[in-house]
């Protein structure tokens, strides 16, 4: 592996599995220490170009691993993740290194605690690797990481640390967290899998969001299993938001479940989508389908046609709601010395202004009903497919466009990006998309994705 | 005013307005300037014995003061709020002052922001006198803040210093914050007007709370107008939390509006409440019913029967509840050396480790249950009257029962402190309690009863 660009196959051998490592570290043939010297040499060889990393505590992180070695001899991991070594997205407080949030006004900042996942994954034994790069406050100004795949384009946001961190396989997983599309988007540039959850299912306490009301935090691995099994420790460890049931299913993910039917979801995405991409769609969807898979469309169904039209109504409140909820504290923040805040805040923060508590209210009301006609068909399908972006991660553009990912944000829904496809040598993500609270449901038929499509 | 402790009578002279002050500010025959050196007097001669304020910052009120003055004097105050004095609960975050949480664990901390609500009042032209005792992070060990009618006795807790700076007249209004009873309590003992408004009309951004999804912003105040425009100046600023619409009515009140139809509760509290108390409720109720104003209870009518049976459910879920909440961030400050927590948080955090999210997801839907079933009311009666304690605020005992407040808590509804009664020589409340959304109408209810019990 050199520092230059690697071509890409959804195969892709660079992904970095925990899971399958736990027989070894049990039977004395491998240690967590071991496994994080792997990753620390991953991040020795891609680091330097990728630049995932805003900081990193490699002697927090082997102590941890030495720590967790000693349980597994002793065949007593604490836990699921016990000896995985992961990223946080610097969006969230550690006790042991500054959260920063790419602003010079968080700029060196320590909070004196651990978020709640820091804290799930820590007393669980994993070992906390280093603090990955967030565009400024989670929505504008890009920090400098690169596309592992490809140095010259954008990893994606805001979850750009973390998701190139998986992709490049330093880690085997990470947190990110996402308002629009800042799971899924940098999660299908690249390549990894990922959980955007049910609104409030991993409890975000300890983490900065300018848009509380949607923003998620949410899990990306190197395979869905470890995607899972972090998000279900998390869940299980410090629950959901406060008045959130959290995640429930099992601690592992059990078997493959084939979905019977399926919805294809177009979204106002689709006319912009590139066509070499929506061909790639398409010969998706009609390899589903010859697998047995009934597939549906607003064309055959006229409840997704109407959750289709309804899903073009989220330009006309999700930029608003946003621009609204960033207020405080991003108003403090720019009556700070020393012009501290981005011109694209700015002017987010500007709109926000010009919005009243009517106007607000009436934009939750626009996403309420939304969600109602998502929910009217609860039961109709074993989930919805969508592409993860409109084309191959760009080149020159900060980190693309996230209107593929905003829809399971929009309705509060559980989103899982699966790596399955590559676009032009370079990653392409499916989502699958279920109703609140079948995130496991859905993790199942995810991995018959995963057996069908990348089975050897 | 000496520092001795001062007989109560409902027309207390001490309790400060605002409201009323302003057209002496505007013809010039008063300033800002002047109101807060006559609170600052107060504070001199009370705060010895009550000993309700963590830390002062008279240096920057003064300014803010001058300030304030002057825009006065151009005849354009900022905002309903511009020159008031207030202080602020050391729950909430203060860019100029620490945020203690009377916990050793954030002794001395410093924000880089102020909290939300924090912010709408210092911009709105309010000064920020200080920041006023709590119990150790609203929960627990109380501080030393005194009963301003009796120093023998407790002011009531968590918002104890913000009541006491109020009922003492130092301060003409502050900010308290409830999970179970934390304003009603202390409001009721201390003789303020209070309101704990509909759950999420008050952002609580830059505030810590151990149990999330019920606690609230709230506000004491010296007269029903200033708590209200208070609420509101906070409201139309910075909003409710988000994705919850805030508060909607006008910036003052504008008329009293005489009831109609009001239900009396009892709640799990009247067989514990004082024989004493008891009679004092029933000769208030009597003198309502005496204006004209229909009173139902539970024998009237099998609705109100109904409600008061699904009341008696709240210890089923509410200690529980905040028990499996408050585990993040507290395991964290368990885990720091030095004990810093006290029995009691470190006992009920014990009990939130014994509880499993199946149990929490259980707990949740007993409390939507009984929101159901005061839902069903909604548009029956004009309000909701209860005691605002069981009796005068007890001696020896930390805080005294939060009982009579948590019924609002719980049900996530506006409730309005009147301090319309005496129970033997001390301050005893009345809880006017509405439906969600009601806070405006019920304070329009809430000044009739000011108009009829305690006009001279």
């Amino acid at each position: 592996m050199s520092g230059a660009s690697l071509p890409y196959d959804p195969r892709n051998p660079a992904l970095r599995t925990f899971h399958d490592a736990i027989p070894a570290f049990l039977d004395g043939t491998d240690t967590p220490r071991d496994y994080l010297e792997r990753c620390l040499e991953a991040i020795g060889e891609r680091e330097p170009d990728v630049r995932a990393f805003v900081i990193t505590n490699i002697e927090s992180a082997r102590k941890a691993a030495d720590r967790s070695s000693d349980r597994y001899r002793r065949n007593r991991p604490l836990s699921a993740v016990d000896g995985m070594p992961v990223c946080i997205k610097d969006l969230y407080e550690t006790i042991d290194m500054p959260t920063q949030m790419n602003s010079p006004v968080y700029e060196g900042w320590q909070s004196i605690r651990d978020a709640a996942h820091v804290y799930a994954l820590r007393t669980g034994g994993a070992g906390i690797v280093g603090k990955t790069v967030t565009t400024e406050f989670g929505q504008a100004t890009p920090g400098p990481t690169r596309n592992p795949f490809d140095l010259t384009r954008t990893p994606g946001g805001s979850s750009s640390g973390t998701a190139a961190a998986v992709g490049a396989g330093m880690v085997p997983a990470g947190s990110g967290s996402q308002v629009r599309g800042s799971i899924q988007r940098p999660a299908g540039y690249c390549g990894n899998y990922a959980l955007k959850p049910t609104f409030g299912a991993l409890n975000r306490g300890g983490g900065h969001s300018m848009a509380p009301s949607q923003s998620v935090l949410g899990v990306h691995a190197g395979s869905l299993e470890d995607c899972w099994r972090t998000a279900f420790h998390i869940s299980r460890t410090v629950g959901g938001d406060p008045g959130q049931p959290g995640l429930f299913g099992h601690p592992e993910l059990e078997r493959a479940v084939k979905p019977r039917r399926l919805a294809r979801l177009e979204t106002r995405a689709w006319p912009d989508t590139e066509d070499e991409t929506r061909e790639i769609f398409e010969k998706f969807l009609t390899d589903v389908g010859g697998q047995g898979v009934e597939i549906v469309s607003r064309v055959d169904d006229d409840r997704v046609d109407a959750l289709e039209r309804a899903l073009l109504t989220i330009p006309e409140f999700m930029f608003d709601i946003f621009a609204y909820e960033m207020r405080w504290p991003t108003w403090g923040y720019r009556d700070m010395e020393g012009d501290l805040l981005s011109e694209a805040v700015l002017e987010r923060l500007e709109r926000g202004e010009q919005l009243s508590p009517e106007d607000y209210r009436d934009l939750l009301a626009m996403r309420d009903a939304l969600r109602r006609t998502f929910a009217a068909l609860d039961g109709a399908f074993d989930g919805y497919l969508t592409l993860s972006a409109k084309g191959p991660p760009p080149v020159g553009m900060p980190v693309g466009d996230p209107v593929y990912g905003d829809v399971s944000s929009c309705l509060g829904a559980p989103a899982w990006n699966l790596p399955l496809l590559a676009d032009r040598g370079l990653p392409m993500g499916i989502q699958l998309l279920g109703h609140p609270h079948e995130d496991y449901d859905l993790a199942l038929r995810g991995r018959w994705f995963v057996e069908s499509f990348l089975a050897a």
